[in-house]
């Protein structure tokens, strides 16, 4: 089994990457090569019991995607994408990257033929959905994104379905929900101190809070995302039908849930490390964001998520800090 | 006021200009130009007190749409599309035509710049709706399309929807269901018998019938349909929020409901006209359609449609028989 991880430098590809060398199969099929492919440089997981091929590629140029494909990989993981402030920021480059770049993915795979027809796990994102909805939102809710990034991973699920549709692939999308903790630097999302809040005190650095403690917000571990991306690329997506992508199970938490599962992992000096420093833009864009999903479908379908907070703190202390919080004496 | 009617060459773009030669005004404001675009030359409607330019023009050929709004059309109806049928026939030119053309419009209007922001009327269908679904949709129904047309039309929705949000255009998408009767020629549409087992008696031809008598699907005249692009292009589109597109109102018949109609209006003899001649393909397609909406949407915002069968076979008899049925005694 050929495996294709475009976005394959991003904190996700690398993780997946990561797992994948772990792994060495995907729904019990061994690996036989893996490429790498993203805008800037990927780096090739070690360990890895097969061939890895990495390559500076962007699929939103013409052809590129074109000579992505030509090694017919069997499992084409589509991560590639800017976010969602960079996608708001930058209007241009928002529809180049995460429509263009979609899109062009799918041609490339549309014009091999001969019956050619990948398994594509697109991800998607719950910026799909917007404001007003209710507390819960189903599984059949309105696509009613709010932002140019939205719009792009909307029409992504679109086209993957007419495409798997068609036959020309065989689409799940996933719709990941906020990723916490997201390690390293912060990027440009505007949901940037999910993760900062917990991170930063870990790391014995202070951390800003533009929100109030009551927000609601549904959150999963980068281990869990990766996990999904692999159950993705090995289910049965005849399961599916035709509705090919799916809201992921997020554990639904407050900000001041988490601030208290900080306090339990790491002692008050961590949690008083977070400073409360309101910021209107930022509160305006999280009240349109969603507060809790029902994932039926895809529970019942085997993804999953955490289901304590103090888990998803537990998975980053132990994949990005060696199982040691490096600031705060508990 | 200067107009843009782009797909002017169609049925409704033709009945479209009609409606706003005999009108001369949009929402109270005179009409001070009207250009049709077409990829076949569009006719000027007769009786203009208005200055009338029509333009041989495809708006997926590069720097066409941006030579078309370069007069700054204060409203632009974009109803140039491929039908259902011919985008599931050819996907390539249903990508480029109601893709590629869609959005090659909206990026020619954001080059204007300048403040430019016309209102943009685009013409969607409730073939973004696809089974299973309630008997009645709702409103807020999630897209679900199930051909390659009926996902065209979705993103253009969601494009619409973005373009607005960042101030680039002020959209109105409106989604029409099955236009009914439709004159002249059959097109390569799907949903073509509903006006056919009505058009050919009427006409004293015979017409064929491929799906069960108690098919039922929301039908709307043609000239209604011109009624609600009308009311689109000058409503408040505030009252709309972030939600720009309604499904339009639609009288939900059955089949059987249509030959009683039929029957009424032109007697028995254009009723057995009716040749039952069952397809189980276009059985199979017509089984994946919307049975009837839940309008209250556009309902409250003035949009309308026929209540009674009868009235959308007097429109056709009156906007083009002259009045008269040709085909059938009384």
């Amino acid at each position: 089994m050929r495996i294709l991880i475009a976005g394959g430098a991003g904190m996700l590809g690398r993780k997946l990457a990561d797992r994948l060398a772990r792994d060495g199969v995907i729904g019990g099929t061994p690996i036989a090569q893996l490429v790498l492919a993203d805008v800037v440089p990927p780096v090739a997981p070690a360990g890895a019991a097969f061939p890895v091929e990495t390559r500076v590629a962007d699929l939103s140029q013409p052809g590129v995607a074109t000579a992505l494909v030509e090694g017919r990989p069997d499992v084409v993981f589509q991560l590639a994408a800017v976010v969602s402030g960079e996608a708001e920021a930058d209007f241009e480059k928002g529809y180049r990257i995460n429509l263009d770049g979609m899109r062009l993915l799918l041609e490339a795979i549309r014009s091999v033929g001969d019956g050619y027809r990948p398994r594509v796990v697109f991800t998607s994102s719950i910026a799909v959905f917007g404001a007003p909805f209710p507390d819960r939102i189903g599984d059949e809710f309105h696509l009613t994104p709010l932002t140019s990034y939205g719009t792009q991973k909307a029409i992504g699920e679109l086209l993957l379905c007419d495409y798997t549709r068609r036959g020309i692939v065989d689409g799940v999308g996933i719709r990941l929900p906020t990723i916490c903790v997201r390690p390293g630097a912060p990027n440009k999302a505007a949901s940037g101190f999910f993760s900062s809040i917990i991170r930063e005190p870990l790391n014995g650095a202070e951390a800003v809070l533009p929100v109030a403690d009551d927000v609601r917000h549904p959150l999963a571990s980068p281990r869990s995302a990766v996990a999904n991306l692999v159950h993705a690329a090995g289910m049965d997506s005849a399961l599916l039908g035709d509705r090919r992508c799916l809201t992921m199970p997020g554990l639904s938490v407050t900000v001041a849930e988490q601030i208290a599962g900080l306090r339990e992992v790491a002692g008050d000096a961590a949690a008083d490390m977070i400073r409360r420093e309101p910021d209107e833009t930022v509160a305006r864009i999280v009240a349109g964001w969603p507060r809790a999903f029902d994932t039926a479908r895809a529970d019942a379908l085997g993804f999953r998520c955490e289901s304590r907070f103090t888990e998803i703190i537990d998975v980053y202390v132990a994949d990005e800090l060696g199982g040691v919080p490096a600031g705060a004496a508990r």
